[in-house]
């Protein structure tokens, strides 16, 4: 028997040292000025130090090398009207260290600066088929709207301290900057950086699921900590956020919910198994069963091509008979993904994003269904299954959020101005 | 929409302070100790400093406080054979702090007492049916069998610092101390504490499937990080181990795998709902479907009754053909469900635990060959899906080792002598 004090304690592997206490504390100082947002009073240095819970000479020392590295900005004028010290108000900077969000969607590309508040600021969206075309061409266009969006931000007083770029494809945890897989748009073991036109520029390639479910957490005015974000776009993906933090997986793979089988002995599926949840869920069979085909993702140039969703939120509002149904379908398909997801996970919430948050008026209600009828080993309120808030804002904005995350939490990441 | 650095940023919630260093730094060098066991040299305070990168003074100091708490003893006599300093042996001291790990199974009571450097050293294990009996009763036997093991215990030098109890139900995140519902055992919103006779040895309820879950990630020679530990004793329950830790979803109910649909339209269930797992591949089910049912759990008395899984292991090594076939099935069914547990969670592996590690020659080759038809969206390795190494043991164990695992996670926790 190995001993069980051997390894792997969970307690991170070297000891802790007095970086690391600065480090966090930098964090904890950021962090308690970040959560102090309008309309509450702003805080002063002595605020602070009464809030985290330091001494106001090691707050000080903190919100010192804050400002050296643009995170933090103190004004002259004071809370209450009075001018100069005591009490000079903290702020995050909105003019300093930003972070930039990138999305290559099936049928558009995408565009996000965020400031270190976590405010997008800027905002670039243009409809393009990507699908099938070569990946350079396509990220090289990409790279042009970030160029874009970039110049925007510094005209804003913002410099980009990192790049995350939204695929609808699989990102494994390694090697880094490599997408496994995107389906959807025909790509295959890419690397980004192989692609892209400047070295100094390069974006670290996110599964668009991902980025849509921390996008939620983080701006949600009530997310729960642990939930599983449904995104649909051509495909079925999920997210898993676990206690505020993204579940990857092993190897990356995690929240394949689109191959969860619900009908074991089913259709047959592209992926090579049958009843896989896409075959009845997915994009396409909706729109087959709702004998809307032929507007389908497989016509190119058709209006409706590019916008499934709304295709059928605008046949289901207008009291579509075969679109009701097939709406309805769906929704019981994904109550039993779902069911399976509730059963292994137990999370606080479920959310509907991506486009299909646009069709929860008429999904909602069989899925919830079906999770009332299936989910009887745990409490499980049919509320606990809410629509995105984000929608198809959520993967670049939580692309450009990624940054800002990383800066809150690391705070020496940032150069010293 | 709300600041995005406001809350909930996973950086733990208050600013570090020295005696989190400490503490982390303690246990660093505890674990450097412990991670070092025969055959190897026995480590001197300088090769601990060696290799935890903290200065030697620094290491010094944690060594002596280790002492003092009874974690660590150093030998006289130096690694090569020589007397004195410098290069005395330090070693996780075997006859100090201990874990008690308790079980009530529906069929059996268990103790044992692990040292601090996770030895088992104390086993008890007595037959007797719980199932439908007054929890009093039953835990009041519990409580003697964990004094006679404390008493064997003390007789060794060591001194049992935190008892946790393994039960075959759920134990939710809070309010701590209870057992929300044990259906087999016919518990329901149980407070152990209310129960037990002597207040000052109240032990910690713990869910077995993830005591087993943890005891296999513990002690397994070569355990995956992250893993699925599916268990099954009279019901079917699963535990999620997640970067080596135990993910026990938002309420305390992750892993319902057993209420999983395998069969959407298929056979009811107790639960409420219609062809979950634990249909398919229960034990119940099972012996029905092996023409054994007579010799179920429902018939108290039978010698067979107190061990379907041993029944079925002796028909199938018989080659009982209903018994084969009714495996089979089960495996399909169990293949069908861990599709899912796969496609959402991407485990590295997947661990059959429980009574079932010893139908393992019989269930694995239809679970493995399920998983090879299903799982297409991302490499599988059948391999990936293995027998636990401790089976029946692994709660009992893991319930003395959890609270082993709490001291070398923070030494703190002891008392100095």
């Amino acid at each position: 028997m190995k001993a069980v004090g051997s390894a792997r304690n969970g307690q991170g592997s070297g000891p802790a040292s007095q970086q690391d206490m600065r480090r966090r504390n930098l964090s904890v100082v950021l962090g308690a000025v970040a959560g102090n947002a309008p309309p509450a009073r702003p805080l002063s240095r002595a605020d602070v130090a009464g809030r985290v819970g330091l001494t106001r000479a090691a707050v000080s020392s903190l919100v010192d090398e804050l400002i050296g590295r643009g995170a933090l900005t103190e004004a002259e004028t004071a809370p209450d009207g009075r001018v100069g010290r005591p009490g000079r108000a903290l702020a995050v900077s909105d003019q300093g260290p930003a972070g930039l969000g990138l999305e290559v969607g099936v049928s558009h590309l995408g565009a996000c600066v965020a400031d270190l508040r976590g405010e997008p600021r800027v905002w670039r969206r243009v409809e393009r088929t990507n699908s099938g075309r070569p990946p350079a061409q396509v990220l090289a266009e990409v790279a042009e709207l970030a160029a874009e969006a970039e110049t925007e931000a510094r005209a804003l007083g913002l410099h980009v301290e990192g790049r995350v770029l939204a695929v609808p494809g699989v990102v494994p945890n390694g090697p880094a900057g490599r997408v496994e897989r995107a389906p959807n748009l025909g790509w295959c073991a890419l690397d980004v950086a192989a692609h892209w036109p400047d070295p100094g520029t390069v974006p670290e390639p996110e599964n668009e699921a991902n980025l849509g479910a921390l996008a939620e957490y983080w701006n949600a005015e009530r997310a729960a900590a642990t939930f599983v974000h449904v995104s649909v776009d051509a495909g079925i993906g999920a997210a898993l956020v676990i206690d505020g933090r993204l579940f990857r997986g092993a190897r990356g793979f995690a929240g394949e919910l689109g191959h969860v089988p619900v009908h074991p002995a089913g259709l047959p599926c592209a992926c090579g198994a049958r009843g896989c949840l896409e075959q009845y869920a997915g994009q396409a069979a909706v729109l087959r069963e709702a004998g809307l085909a032929q507007h389908g993702p497989a016509v190119p140039g058709a209006a409706e091509a590019d916008d499934p969703a709304a295709l059928l939120a605008e046949r289901a509002a207008a009291g579509h008979a075969p679109t009701l149904a097939a709406l309805d379908r769906a929704g019981r398909a994904l109550g039993l993904a779902l069911t399976s997801a509730v059963d292994l996970i137990d999370p606080d919430a479920l959310v509907l994003g991506g486009t299909y948050a646009e069709l929860a008026e008429w999904l909602l209600p069989s899925v919830r269904a079906e999770l009332a009828d299936r989910v009887t080993v745990r409490p499980w309120a049919p509320e606990a299954l809410r629509p995105s808030v984000l929608g198809r804002r959520g993967p670049v904005l939580g692309a450009a959020q990624t940054t800002v995350r990383r800066i809150m939490a690391d705070p020496t990441l940032l150069p010293v101005l």
